[in-house]
């Protein structure tokens, strides 16, 4: 495949945007990537969204941001896999560059949460997971959520505070990170204290949603030089990987398989094993899934995934530092838009932009977006040249 | 780019399949194809599809799809871009395919629309529009066609009945397509007679709805020779473009532009001209719409695209036949699946499998799918070899 490098990025702060559009916000996120890569065009626009059509009435999201963002007559188009929609639409933009069918691409991963009311909200998440199979028994996508937690605590003998180190890591780097949807330390005490939203998941196990866009321009390697002493950001890997859509479904519902498979894929592709990886941001929409992201790619054996955070070993300066600008959890996770905060925070810490969370001397990031329950999971590793 | 074929293809009746579900469609049609490509597997699926966010409370079907048919840990991906949305996904397969990260992919456009009440789907087509400016003012997806079609006749002349042909032809090529939605023959009478949708629209210039799939396996063409001793098809060319969403903000409403740059694009890169084209499936959701893709893809003068019909060159015999098994009008329009019917059936064409409708020695197709009301247009140029 043609290499590609990322050569501008651009975010939203991830709030309650209730004076700004779904326009508004992806055309924010645009327009600071085209100007951190110092372009002002580029060959096509990929969209990663996944609640449009439920929440805001709007499909069509391609064009409908070409249009807002004026790429007159370019391609465009949106590419849909629920909470990893992010990654899923960069993935689509890296293959068409690769074909050699455009020469630059804009990716932005976009979502508008806060237009409609929390039970309209959580029917709209819920279509990430089986209509037929999980919906219709009345199960909401925190519900399935909670079983698999409930599940691993049964199976591998964990009590719940065992998984506070996942969110007290995440609010305590998202203080450092200006896009972050919260700006709030909180302790262990908080953690178990915290308001119960589907047992035993509770309000600091599971992130928040909220407005916000995320995105990134990518163009053939051989065009970019380290630019402005910036180093050059390499999409060293990339790949997807699915298992059944209902976790009931799987073999092992415990066991992330798509995780296994695509971290494999790209970390094959990036020639490149899980101990050289010196920042990972993982999918944290619950903190059952740090546990289960971390096992599934190498880091930690089965059931052991709550004991990195138990030895300190996930914070900017440990063994495998996740969610330094504060994850899911606390950076927020507007759910088509998340796949590419996670791109941009790699290539932050890859630039050494991070500040009090920077990895020291990252050279190479992996991604890992999640959609529904484990069904669609894309994981791209960024290099530092 | 890599050059590509069309190993197989698959295709449902469209018509209210009130008993087979969302995956049920989708799986008949991928099935087909798989078994017309002599194939039990692919690298990749994806899958083209509008609505079932808003009608069947599902997103994420890129996977969904993938479980049900038995595409196990395969990459899978949803793409969308209102009713081009089968294009759209086509043209994702190709760049994957062509950027060498897979050897064989499964395209499948599907679309559940009869699960719901009409003014359900009509709100739910409307989302191809601009939420802010145009659905918001309360017109319906058909009135903004409707005043597109007013406009064009009060401009170039034309009365209402100038456009039958469009609909005749369509009606009287799905009598032989046993996937059409529409098994009916119409006169100019019963044209001009038919119940008033939005005037001047009527029911017999508007495209019905349903349920249906049409699906497409894409290979690397080096792995193809003829088959069977049918001829080897080839994508010879693929270009999407885009306009403002909004009808209202194109310098010139009556100018598909993204007609005119998509198939430009898609016919330079094959090497053919208009003149070259032996049969084009366009899009042909509205009468008017047939007028402007002709006139916009240059087969027509501007206002003079329903002179085509008048003087009788769109038949399957005449110099641009188009609507071969039916287009829109009568095969029926399940609205993300429409551009795979396309694709297929200019695959039949270029087979020869056509039987009363068949193009003589049609060597050159070309297919042209809309997204919204000119917003977003892909074209693509299929070869017989």
């Amino acid at each position: 495949m043609r290499k590609i490098a990322i050569l501008g990025i651009g975010q939203t702060k991830i709030d309650e945007h209730w004076d700004k559009s779904l326009r508004e916000i992806g055309g924010e996120a645009a327009f600071a990537a085209l100007q951190d890569a110092g372009m002002d065009k580029v060959d096509a626009l990929f969209v990663g969204n996944m609640l449009s059509p439920l929440v805001s009435g709007q499909n069509q999201l391609g064009t409908f941001l070409a249009d807002w963002i004026g790429l007159w007559h370019q391609e465009a188009v949106k590419v849909e896999a629920a909470c990893a929609s992010g990654a899923a639409a960069l993935r689509a933009g890296l293959m068409a560059v690769a074909a050699g069918e455009i020469d630059s691409a804009l990716v932005v991963g976009v979502e508008k949460m806060t237009d409609k009311a929390g039970h309209d909200v959580t029917a709209a998440l819920a279509t990430a997971a089986d209509a037929d199979y999980e919906v219709e028994q009345g199960v909401s996508f925190v519900g399935i959520n909670a079983l698999l937690m409930r599940r691993y605590m049964h199976e591998f003998g964990w009590k719940h505070a065992d998984f506070a180190p996942f969110s007290i890591n995440a609010h305590a780097n998202a203080m450092h990170n200006p896009f972050a949807r919260l700006h709030q330390k909180i302790s262990v005490d908080q953690f178990e204290k915290s308001s119960m939203v589907a047992t035993p998941i509770n309000l600091l196990d599971a992130s928040p949603i909220g407005d916000g866009a995320a995105a990134a321009i990518i163009v053939p390697a051989e065009k970019v030089a380290s630019v402005n002493g910036r180093p050059r950001i390499m999409v060293a890997g990339s790949a997807a990987a699915t298992d059944s859509i209902a976790a009931h479904s799987r073999k092992d519902p415990l066991f992330l398989s798509a995780a296994y498979e695509s971290s494999r894929r790209a970390c094959g592709m990036a020639n490149v094993e899980t101990k050289d990886i010196d920042v990972f941001e993982l999918h944290d929409a619950f903190s059952i899934m740090s546990a289960l992201s971390l096992e599934a790619c190498g880091f930690a054996e089965r059931g052991q995934g709550v004991r990195l955070g138990l030895d300190n070993e996930i914070s900017p300066n440990g063994r495998v530092p996740v969610c330094t600008r504060g994850g899911l959890k606390a950076r927020g996770h507007p759910v088509g838009a998340t796949g590419m905060y996670q791109i941009a925070e790699i290539v932050q810490q890859l630039r050494g932009e991070c500040g009090k969370t920077q990895v020291d001397g990252a050279q190479i990031g992996m991604a890992q977006n999640i959609g529904g329950s484990g069904a669609t999971i894309l994981t791209h590793v960024l290099k530092a040249e």
